[in-house]
């Protein structure tokens, strides 16, 4: 294990920590709330053991998969922790296993939240708690690697381990340069969103963390009703960001370098808008006699779709009260998630693609016994060691959701409640159904349930095997 | 498509059930119920259609896994759609769907019911409806195998297709001897059942029915609280066999040749027995408040989880009462199930064993990147089609799961209800929570959800392919 080399990297994440916390210390000072100290302690602890931790000097060293995945698993896990700190300290949230929770769900974009009445927040602490879904949604690691030079072969490893997919690429040879790439990528699209929102007619503040949330597909308003109070367009525009922000961002390295051949290819692509467009009829068929008009269904219908597929999460109607078959259809929707390579969670498109292969693949060896073929995906072969891996984070996530459901079982909420509580986090999405639904919050359950409900948000945000190989007492042998 | 093939077995299967159905109509004459020509006719059917399709001429012929997969597949569709006629025909069962339900539910060892009142139903039927727990159990191919020479190499194909677990291995180098061996263990074991009733003091027609759907882990009760009238003794003789027939039948071979050197290290049967006792400890633990004292405590949770983990789905506690950790528990038992080469259902703990390998392969391969151990069970290694295929089931068999649920949520039942009544079906269990309970049943489904979960408990029996070989396409073409 090279302890080192995690020290050193964890040090800058801390000191950019720091950074990120003087936006929000900006805004508690420009709306004089009377809370800078609650951010500008944890900022002073951040920079400061950022720089003790600094002192361990980089060097040529060995740097396998298993210290990436240790490093972003502890760097999100620290991150958290120190995050947290503004919600507690400013005494708005008085647990503070509550304000972890809060601080993970903001950084893995899950968007759950334990506030009753989220309106009661100060801007600057709304502001952070933004700013951690935007954070979170493409990477830290990723935005340390696009803004500071790293020397050391680690780059990719430290990429492979933070993004989402069954199998990441890098756009262009080098891993920094993709970061970069994918870093001004995203913040276009935010920008673009922000204008949308903007000129639509929505407040300033609103308009920022609004995007920040969409961006990141994290899904924390800032309004008690989520997004239901804004105006059709503002909704509407919203639902086509978080879609926006599910494609797989590959795909707008692609359209910026003008390979639209290899657009139209993208088998995950297609199958995601797919989805979306099926998913949408669907609901609004079986939700038409609620609203009694085909406008309203299919808004309603395609704002929540968006919302779940893309794992975002917002809401702008309670969908605990629709027909049981569009609530069926949102928990599938759910585990599917978005593409990979893009900042929304879930299984990933890309990997249910592969599952639906590998199925007719052994299909086919019944029918040809003799036949080798692989499977391909966009045209290019999925590797064995791919399909292995693929194969494996669905046992895995499996394991993860039924034991997961079980430990909070014990807080004797119902069935479906514990259910789609595991499902809204492990697939970073927030709300769930019946007690964990839209109009409600994950408040009631014990800290028992909390911790396990957060080591989900973080499982299903790196994507389960840096955070088992952290706690894999193997990892820390020799 | 080797037609003539697939032909010929089928009438084979025909015939065979035609003399099945002739004890019903011993125990019908018997009882002078008035039901003989309910079973009469449909043995006539049964036996000219036979015939029938005997003519076709059984030659030295091509016979693939695929053709295997069919026969089975359509041998069991077959014999389901006959079996259903004496409780159609006889009026106690009104809709030819319902009939078709509960004898699918028979035959694929479920015992999910659509009856309200089991016990109206004369003798002759309930007689009937264990029986095809019985022969459904070990299978019919297997048992026609068992008693009836057949010329070709299809034998271990069809055995293959008709026998749950991963690796259906060959006990003995033929696979006929294999399927008498088989057989002969389980009469003898469901003959134990029977005098260990008998002589507890349960009546004669309740210890030999009682027996029938022990031995085909299916449960069917011929009494409306199933099995929670019964004495103590009764109940925990029950339970026991339960759990005998849960376990693989190799190792009762194993102990017969006396090779106990490989029964002690059969990892399956071991973790098997560790499920059991954990369950039943925590479940005891979390109903102790319920019944005052640790002795019914423990006896309630034992009979619970020995009949849902080998998916029998007899009862004598109705556990939808029961604290919401406590059903946790038997939910994710459903999933398990029994062993390999056992009469249960369920995924199978060997499975669920060479999950857990995979993920600490693909762990391993993170911490070690060079590694290339294959993964072993008892010892054995596990070859990497075995693994892609156990890994091609688990992903086949959420797919089926999640749609299936989709379909029956039309009836908008809650969601608790839709996802155990899928999982009692395609696990072939019987009970599930809320409106699928145990004190409940089956019949407020409609007809197309009834379809569906007929579908599941077929899909559950003949571990998903055989089926979707049978529907797909491809297998019928040239």
């Amino acid at each position: 294990m090279n302890i080192k080399a995690i020290a050193h990297i964890l040090g800058i994440v801390l000191r950019f920590e720091g950074l990120f916390m003087l936006i929000p210390l900006a805004v508690s000072a420009y709306y004089a709330d009377g809370l800078w100290r609650s951010f500008a302690i944890p900022i002073f602890i951040c920079i400061l053991a950022g720089f003790i931790l600094g002192f361990y000097a980089e060097k040529e060293s060995v740097f396998y998969a298993k210290e990436g995945f240790i490093i972003v698993a502890v760097s999100w896990i620290i991150l958290s922790a120190m995050g947290a700190l503004p919600f507690w300290m400013s005494g708005y949230i008085h647990s503070y296993v509550d304000a972890l929770f809060e601080t993970i769900s903001g950084f893995t974009t899950t968007g759950a939240s334990i506030l009753n009445n989220v309106q009661a927040l100060p801007r600057s602490l709304l502001f952070w708690r933004s700013i951690t879904h935007w954070i979170g949604g493409m990477g830290v690691l990723v935005f340390i690697m696009a803004v500071l030079p790293m020397t050391g072969g680690y780059n990719m490893h430290l990429m492979r381990a933070e993004s989402p997919g069954p199998n990441v690429g890098k756009l262009v040879p080098k891993a920094r340069e993709t970061a970069i790439i994918l870093y001004a990528i995203y913040v276009v699209i935010t920008l673009f969103e922000f204008l949308f929102l903007y000129i639509g007619g929505m407040p300033l503040f609103d308009a920022v963390t609004t995007s920040f949330a969409t961006a990141g597909t994290g899904g924390f308003g800032i309004l008690n009703d989520s997004m239901a109070s804004y105006s059709g367009f503002l909704q509407n525009t919203v639902a086509v960001f978080m879609v926006i922000f599910g494609v797989n961002f590959n795909i707008y390295y692609l359209i910026i370098t003008h390979k639209t051949a290899a657009v139209l290819k993208s088998e995950e692509v297609k199958a995601y808008i797919l989805i979306i467009f099926t998913s949408t009829m669907a609901i609004a068929a079986n939700i038409y006699t609620l609203y009694g008009n085909i406008k309203d269904a299919l808004q309603y219908s395609f704002f929540q779709v968006a919302s779940i597929i893309t794992t975002t999460g917002f809401s702008t109607a309670d969908f605990n009260k629709w027909p049981v078959f569009s609530q069926t259809i949102l928990v599938i929707l759910m585990f599917i998630g978005a593409c990979a390579s893009s900042t929304g969670g879930g299984i990933k498109v890309a990997r249910i693609l592969i599952y639906l292969k590998l199925i007719k693949k052994e299909l086919r060896s019944f029918v040809h016994p003799n036949s080798v073929r692989a499977i391909k995906l966009d045209g290019r072969s999925v590797s064995k060691e791919t399909s292995a891996a693929t194969g494996a984070f669905l046992m895995l996530y499996a394991f993860v959701f039924f034991v997961s459901v079980l430990v909070i079982s014990l807080d004797n909420f119902d069935f479906t409640t514990n259910f789609t509580a595991v499902a809204a986090t492990i697939n970073n999405i927030g709300p769930g159904l019946c007690e964990v639904g839209p109009a409600s919050n994950f408040s009631g359950f014990s800290d028992l349930s909390k911790f396990v409900l957060m080591f989900d948000m973080l499982a299903g945000r790196l994507e389960l095997f840096p955070l088992l190989v952290l706690f894999a007492p193997r990892s820390w042998k020799r």
